[in-house]
């Protein structure tokens, strides 16, 4: 059956084991954000690494039977560096066990996955990868705010906000600026000035909409939109909970909308 | 909680209806990567309007109960024109019924999902997006290749890979060639060529591996990686299933994957 895990045999010590690792997106926030096969993984789970932003109502569904080991890491503070947890994921897989990474998002989109998979592969683990719903797919449903639209743009793009900072500023901007793509930068809560600032140095007008998303899908989300000149003159004062900023005209389609709470 | 659809209540001829529209996305494919949530929504549906390409696993969870109405598209040969889409979605919705939408992969990312928001917005009708994996991610984790990486690329882009048609060939080649993205194009199978043609004539590398997968995370899935060089050469001559492809430095982290039926 597709999407069926796969369960290769190791020796260890004369003793066939059967460990298998599933790195599982978690989704974007709400719990019912998860997909079908991330929930069999869970449950079917012996251990669960996870990171700190999975939202408490995906927590409460791994099985009380199931260890849960936390490796989250607060932003520049990192609770288990990264070789540490492919050690961990080896040594569990290793062990016989049935692991589930389980990773905010997608695996695939940022956080790290890639490596993670590449240390399995190194150790001849055998593993899958669970695709999930990304923040930015998560916040735009909730923002009604399309990625692509045929009268807006033809495409989009990921981005990751800690890139724009002084020490690590990598990103192409002149390239972004005249994209004519849906942007979306993740992890912008504390450089949207300085995104906003380089776009416009970079050709974007001024009065393009950008639409700040705190914690997308949760009960408690949070939005702000405004234009980028003025995203540019701001100072980043809301809390330091991580947000997704979305920069092009698609931000306009949200207009008719309001929160729930707003109603 | 998060995620409950809310219903807003009409008043049709006197008669107060209380009509809603899900428009849904159904995964990359394979039925257990929907979500929760859609799962939900389609299990509550009293009619469900469907796509061409939403995989029969997925339709077979519609209850029986529900009215299905195909309204999918073959390429190029529009079933039901988009306004008319519109039209049925308002008519549905206005008799008091739970729609569903049901769209292949995101509503958000390609497939219109934007427009019948908005032909939705125009006509009073209450609705929600549910979002879902999109066949970049389902794909992606399927072929082992994670389309961020730290060593190899920053961020990912998505993009229609129609639009590299000489009729309406409007991508920006050289900010594509030169962004260090990952690059997804979607329905990919019948201009890749003309894809890796356009990307190695603004600049890309010949040797920057690219991977075509068609039928991601279905049991047919099917993967060819080589050389963008060498797509650039080759007439595609595979079936008109559509297929996406990846094109970047991530590509190289499927090596040592195989696909079940390769072991």
């Amino acid at each position: 059956m597709a999407g069926q895990a796969q369960c290769a045999t190791h020796r260890i010590r004369g003793r066939v084991v059967t460990g298998f690792v599933s790195i599982v997106g978690a989704g974007p926030g709400a719990a019912d954000l998860l997909t079908l096969r991330a929930l069999d993984r869970i449950q079917k789970a012996d251990v669960v690494l996870h990171d700190r932003l999975i939202d408490e109502g995906v927590l409460d569904l791994i099985p009380a039977t199931a260890e849960k080991i936390y490796v989250g890491k607060a932003a520049g503070n990192h609770f288990m560096p990264q070789a540490q947890i492919h050690e961990v994921l080896i040594q569990q897989a290793q062990s016989g066990k049935r692991v589930v990474r389980l990773k905010g998002g997608d695996p695939f989109i940022f956080g790290r996955g890639g490596e993670e998979m590449q240390a399995l592969q190194a150790a001849g683990i055998a593993y899958e990868i669970v695709p999930g719903v990304t923040a930015a797919q998560g916040c735009a449903a909730s923002a009604h705010i399309p990625l692509t639209h045929r009268d807006f743009a033809s495409s989009c793009a990921f981005l990751p906000g800690h890139l724009a900072d002084e020490e690590n500023n990598t990103l192409n901007w002149q390239t972004l600026a005249q994209s004519g793509q849906t942007l979306v930068f993740y992890m912008a809560t504390k450089r949207i000035d300085v995104i906003a600032q380089a776009l416009i140095a970079h050709g974007m007008a001024g009065n393009t909409p950008a639409a700040l998303v705190q914690n997308g899908t949760r009960a408690d989300e949070k939005r702000w939109v405004q234009p980028l000149e003025r995203w540019a003159q701001q100072t980043p004062n809301y809390t330091a909970k991580p947000g997704l900023l979305i920069v092009g005209k698609v931000v306009r389609c949200m207009s008719t909308h309001k929160l729930p709470n707003e109603r």
